[in-house]
């Protein structure tokens, strides 16, 4: 039962040789060469980490002769770090102990997160396997992006999910800090902004001290973001003199792109802008600040007279130019303050100086055009994690790909990497772990290992042990799941609501806020939001499917795949009076029909199949009718095993 | 599917009427009359509560009318805490609304837990039912001993654990501050009890002070315990000249009594212990502090010639005088410091002043007696949570049972409530939770509710929805078994394993230290610890046979037998490899193995009671020997259906 190996991301070589490191309660570690307090912490964390993962006690026991493991780091890194740092170690076990090298900190740091993934318990106890690894990072800007704006998240949620991202070696923290909805941060200078658009729920400056020196002990860099001219409606329930339509303004409930948007022609909005920037240019140490940018739909500016005679005065053909004057202005601001802008492809301008970045959720011919117009860029298109899409969607999205993969060797360098993006409209502090992990470790390996690692089975496998590993972090990506089924059972049992959810996934891309008026005051505690982005039993089914008809004769699979399927038929009978019951499960039920009524066709598929015959020519229609209905979300909901059934009763009417 | 109600511990008195109140995202609530900060903090926490409960948002919504929830308190309670408040309170709920009414805040704390238990989810969406409660404590001392000596566990813990007391109405902390392997708490005054006896794990007096505050908002009181003059080895690392031997000492490893103690025949122990208390009287603000007073073996006092000499000159009998004698100067001392003094058993000794409390690890025999002799006392013998025992047998222990069912009624009244244990040989960090819950929560509600209250089948299933709630204060009672069934896998799929040990339990009392010579550097990382202390599937499965028994004929019954009786049989097969890849695992193979042959016979027993026919009696002492090997304790774990399969044999035996 040895396995190759469940290192995630896959470092850039690897060589396992003969014999392992017994990993015991006598484990020690030494730090030399040079150090420093984070790295003292490190240490300390990394050990206890150890003692969680193991149960074992490391403290008081002593170890015989030297170390187990020897750190040698060769220099300090900059106090405060940059877009490109030296990430790379090497890491060597051998039988008699283990020796970490690097140049800074950083691969210090990656290095002991490695370290931690390869002890495993053997045969005659935890060990870690004899190897060489020599590991370096693809792209240097591998980043996740939460927004506590539109849901609030408390720091607790943040610190645990940085934990999450140093363990895959992600290493920016993008925090999307304000919107239409919210406004999540303690501004001292004007404090109007916090208090009358965050319904009370914001980090105090404090608490954003606390978590930049959380994430920089963990080798993450914080970049805000405060997205501008739109997105600003709760900016303006407290300052709607920075608006380009009169107030009074009120906290966005609703979803979507919304109208209002900062006045680019009014000197007191970078007045005020440039008072806010220099508060937050003193907070929040990375060199870069993000802009946002996105999505301003230029109505209010139509509207305003104003605005209009301005734009005529200077020249500018169409909102574009304005925004484009909007964001020149913001960007001297930010110079002066020291800062680097980020922003969205909206921003993308040749007026602009090419030490900005393009963050681009447009995609890879987006982020190529800007590479050879000179600008530094970074990939977000392909890895919305809103959009419940599959850990292998996302992984086998590469930011040097499509048009970028057509750059010159200067160009690619330009683009620096890529992030993962949490939007928050349906996710709260109770599911955001589920929605992030463990899909972002399939992100986070794309942009750390080489371009050849791609196997998605083997991608799969690693992701599967990594998710539980993540649990010793205190993510809640998995106790979740059990504990929001067992609400929506009011305490009943759950084997039932199980067998249901553990085959559905949400609907895909924009499909959820379609279905109904969604609002940020709506509880997001039905099924959908119970249920996980990806189903592992429906991927499981698949393959299992794709086997038998490949090997029609393979009887494991066919009693594995009949034993599914049974279970999916009979499970409505016991899961119907707790349907009845509960409020919130009601419009549950014809999932729960949809799934027998598909079973009991794969059944009569299956049994065809096996024996070589073919459906009732006379029963096709109806059973298009079952599969289309089966097809169909319902409660914003999909039956994930429905195409591997379709597949079954579309092979066995073939047969004739 | 409407159950009566799921509260626990039980109120006084109840009474449901007709119709429920709706809770949604406009639920709201009102303090009238007095109300402090505490309060205050108390309806914010409830809030925060109940929108995790729900999963609804409760905060920018605006409610039409009234709040849902008046809570009118008609006054202070003193600042701190004596052993006996009024805790009492009124509930009204209605259609319109609920009406919480309580003379103190303790009151009003514990009818919020009230009101958070009656919320549900029904056919309509969230709601409390109509109903008028009228509640108080049968005892007003309450408590749960933690025990963070032995193994250290962090504040962290300590918290969410106080979360859990407040949530079934416990009201003492009582903290188990220092032992022989270990001073938990910084001493500014010596700070080398701390520094030298404590491994680095201990509290620090910030940390001390901030617990105590939790408590206090929970309405809980915190009596620290320095048990003295024996069980401790740790004060003497630092301070030997407190012994009654020579040092130097070393830090305690291994469990049991051990023979350091201090000499109470030298003045400047109780130099010593006066500054230590008084610097400890002022860091806790309770009228009660403990000084254990338990298992002084006297080895280090019949060895020493000074100290022999000194009970000769004053005239002592035995150590249990000497020990008396230390005890009233300690006295004397807590009593200066504003102190009364509490004590196990032994410390029990006429001379003492009648306002001291008696804590009883004998039983109600020793606590009556001491009630007659004007003692007040606390029960917590038959509460202990390290014995690994059913909660059924700690709910049927009363603290007024046995001899003290005896005593006249102001006898009684001196007996003040009990304490669940949780000595902390075996626990860790990880697994204390789920060693003192659900189960604490039986022993909490034996002491709340009225004697009446005693329907075990009724407690087991309020427990089972109590123990899902509590998981919502952070508790990780239920989360941590997959947890650690997932290390000892070495995270591959835990389906064998956890079918194996759902039906086992640790073994029982003091037989697990008599096993292996137990240190506390020891890994607490096996089945053993990862197992529950009680086995629903065992209980379940007993309860099946049983009603099998007694109607053989019942179909529904023995299909459910034999569907659990199969897969136990053919479970090893399945586990048997990761059974051999995983060293954690390997002591389990005789469980498994032991458990497959059990379920054999079961079936072959089964089919015959099924059948009316007999076990072949030439394989009987076959049968009693699968029995009896079954029966055996292996790696400190049995198989809790044992029994029931014995019964099952047993009655296809005696159909001769």
């Amino acid at each position: 039962m040895l396995r190759r190996h469940t290192l995630m991301p896959v470092p850039a070589s690897l060589e396992f040789a003969e014999g392992r490191l017994a990993i015991d309660s006598s484990f020690r570690v030494a730090l030399t060469g040079y150090s420093e307090p984070r790295l003292e912490r490190a240490v300390t964390r990394m050990m206890a980490r150890l003692s969680h993962q193991t149960g074992m006690p490391l403290g008081p026991a002593a170890r015989q002769g030297g170390p187990a493991l020897e750190i040698e780091c060769d220099g300090a890194a900059g106090e405060v770090g940059s877009a490109v740092e030296n990430e790379s170690y090497t890491l060597v076990v051998r039988r008699t102990g283990a020796r970490l090298h690097a140049a800074t900190p950083y691969g210090v740091l990656r290095g002991l997160e490695t370290f931690l993934q390869l002890v495993e318990l053997g045969d005659r106890g935890f060990q870690v396997r004899a190897v060489t690894i020599e590991d370096r990072p693809r792209f240097p800007w591998r980043g996740l992006l939460i927004d506590p704006a539109r849901h609030w998240i408390p720091p607790a949620v943040i610190k645990r999910n940085l934990d999450g991202m140093a363990a895959v070696k992600l290493n920016v923290l993008h925090w999307h800090l304000t919107e239409d909805q919210g406004f999540r941060i303690e501004s001292k200078r004007y404090p109007k902004l916090h208090r009358l658009g965050s319904d009370e729920d914001h980090y105090t400056q404090e608490q954003v001290r606390e978590i930049i020196e959380y994430a920089r002990d963990r080798g993450i860099r914080v970049v805000p973001e405060f997205d501008m001219p739109g997105h600003t409606t709760s900016w303006f329930v407290g300052h709607p003199e920075l608006a380009s339509a009169a107030g009074p303004y009120r906290i966005e409930r609703g979803w979507g792109i919304k109208d209002p948007a900062m006045d680019p022609t009014r000197e007191q909005v970078y007045e005020f802008l440039d008072g806010f920037i220099s508060e937050m240019a003193e907070l929040f140490p990375d060199p870069y600040l993000h802009i946002g940018g996105d999505e301003v739909n230029g109505v209010q500016w139509d509207a305003n007279a104003e605005i209009q005679a301005f734009m005529r005065e200077q020249g500018m053909a169409d909102n574009h130019a304005l925004q484009a004057h909007f964001n020149r202005r913001i960007q001297a601001i930010l110079s002066k303050h020291g800062k680097t802008m980020v922003g969205w492809d909206e921003i993308f301008h040749p007026d602009l100086p090419t030490d900005i970045v393009i963050q681009s959720w447009r995609g890879q011919e987006s982020l190529a055009e800007s590479a050879r117009q000179g600008y530094q860029g970074i990939l977000s298109n392909g890895y919305y994690l809103d959009h419940m899409l599959s850990a292998a969607r996302h992984y086998q999205v590469d930011p040097l790909s499509g048009a970028a993969a057509e750059l010159s060797a200067d160009e690619k360098k330009r683009v620096l990497g890529g992030e993962a993006c949490m939007w928050s409209e349906f996710v709260t502090w109770e599911t955001i772990d589920s929605r992030i992990w463990p899909r972002a470790a399939a992100i986070a390996e794309r942009l750390w290992s080489p371009a050849e690692i791609n196997d998605v089975d083997d991608m799969y496998s690693r992701l599967e042990v990594t998710s539980q590993r993540l649990e010793w972090l205190g993510l809640t990506h998995r106790s979740a799941y059990s504990r929001m089924l067992r609400r929506l059972s009011n305490y009943r049992p759950i084997d039932a609501l199980r067998t249901l959810a553990d085959v559905l996934e949400p609907v895909k891309f924009y499909e959820r806020p379609s279905s109904r008026p969604y609002t940020s005051l709506m509880p997001l505690n039905r099924l959908v939001d119970a249920t996980r982005p990806e189903s592992d039993v429906a991927r499981a089914f698949s393959r299992m499917v794709d086997e038998l008809l490949a090997d029609p004769a393979d009887e494991t699979n066919k009693e594995a795949i009949e034993t599914w399927l049974v279970s999916w038929r009979d499970n409505h009978e016991r899961l119907a009076p707790l349907i009845q019951s509960s409020a919130l499960l009601r419009e549950v039920e014809p999932l729960s029909t949809n799934l027998r009524r598909l079973a009991q066709l794969g059944l009569e598929a299956l049994s065809a199949v096996h024996r070589g015959r073919r459906l009732r020519d006379s029963e096709w229609e109806e059973h298009v009718q079952v599969l289309e209905r089966a097809a169909q979300p319902q409660a914003e909901l999909l039956i994930m095993v429905e195409p591997a059934v379709r597949r079954l009763v579309e092979a066995a009417r073939e047969r004739r």
